[in-house]
């Protein structure tokens, strides 16, 4: 087993909307003395990939509608963030303590539905990107283009959890790369037969890429060498739990 | 920002009741060819942990009692494991398509109260330490000892948690290492004021730990290098969210 080695790409400019992020990120690795290799994984912070795909909205221009102003005054929030939490999600999960958790369109349970306001210009919000395993298989696919190397790619965002506090970057969308790497009938040393383990390795990979940037240093992503993986074409919508498995609906 | 390495320590014989950790974990560093610094966070295996700490239950001698019997049959699980995540339990948070979801006594909630059979010998099944926090002070305690290096010491476990499909590696026990990165209160470059940012180093920690160990190579610890983390007393069970704020009780 070799180690595994997690670079952050320092420099990238901040990201416009249209640009190419696999540009962005080969320059950077360039600049790190590096060559992408096949079996890098590349992460990168949703919030770039948000303002890449153009996926910002000016709060002044949202109107928001009577359920969204309910919201938003028992829970403290500005009504029209409330109305795009809203526009994002297919329902609350939670509500309280100035908390909305809600399920994404994307099957994502999490705060605000990804909307967020830190790292993006002033009056402005970052939506999540409407298919972040796309939006990871089109930077995958340039990637490829431009080096010829078949690197995997995970999108990554910071999510709460119940229970426990503080947040860990989880991936949201991915391509080149198993998202679960299955143990499910492989025996260990004493013969046991693992029924269960499956370890969510593109979650695995996001907070291991989080250690690397921080929230404030402008590092949208990283490059981590080292981990095995089995290439697969399923993305991060692969994870979302079954409703009729999940006993947490 | 430097890089972040996970490094794999490999050697490591099965580790028995009354084993010194400690000395293994430095051993192994040797054969590496490395030597530990002080700021390096030394991620360990419950499992190494529990077994050292002689926290192994021999099924054959558990008698379930009728509350576990019942549970058991009702998930078509053995009625002397179940007796056993019981004792280890304060309650059960769910149970259902076979999984019995717990709150420990630590205040984890996790599946079978962390109680595995896994890597284990047969006939036997893991308890987690009764106390992980101390554990990883004691272990951290004898590293520095014996190097005069003061690094941070984690105990991982495997979590699966809702809605999302697979298992990732979280801290139950630490010491030396603040578990939350607070960015509360910082200003991020537009001039905005994050306020609930808090990455919960930890369990990135244990994630990225996961990634260069895999899960049946025998791989109990792993030593990561270029983590910037608060020092810090407080251990994993400053994690635990107060019942107050849990909108998931």
């Amino acid at each position: 087993m070799r180690k595994v080695e997690v670079v952050p790409l320092r420099g990238i400019p901040e990201v416009s909307p249209g640009a190419d992020l696999a540009r962005l990120i080969l320059d950077a690795i360039r600049r790190e003395k590096l060559r992408l290799r096949s079996g890098d994984v590349i992460v990168i912070k949703q919030k770039a990939v948000s303002k890449a795909e153009g996926r910002l909205v000016a709060l002044a221009k949202v109107r928001p509608g009577p359920k969204a102003r309910r919201l938003a005054a028992a829970q403290g929030k500005d009504p029209r963030l409330v109305e795009l939490i809203l526009r994002e999600s297919v329902r609350v999960v939670r509500a309280g303590h100035g908390v909305i958790i809600t399920e994404t369109r994307h099957g994502f349970v999490c705060a605000n539905s990804g909307v967020d306001q830190s790292n993006v210009k002033s009056g402005y919000v970052a939506l999540l990107p409407v298919d972040p395993d796309r939006s990871a298989a089109r930077i995958r696919e340039a990637l490829r283009r431009a080096t010829g190397k078949d690197p995997a790619v995970v999108i990554s965002d910071t999510f709460g959890r119940p229970w426990r506090k503080g947040q860990t970057d989880v991936a949201i969308g991915s391509s080149g790369i198993s998202p679960l790497s299955s143990y499910v009938g492989a025996k260990d040393r004493f013969g046991y037969e693992l029924r269960v383990t499956e370890p969510a390795l593109v979650d695995e990979v996001a907070s291991a890429a989080e250690l690397a940037t921080g929230k404030l240093r402008g590092i949208p992503a990283v490059v981590i060498r080292g981990v095995e993986y089995r290439r697969s074409e399923g993305g991060v919508k692969t994870l979302v739990m079954e409703k009729s498995r999940d006993l947490f609906r």
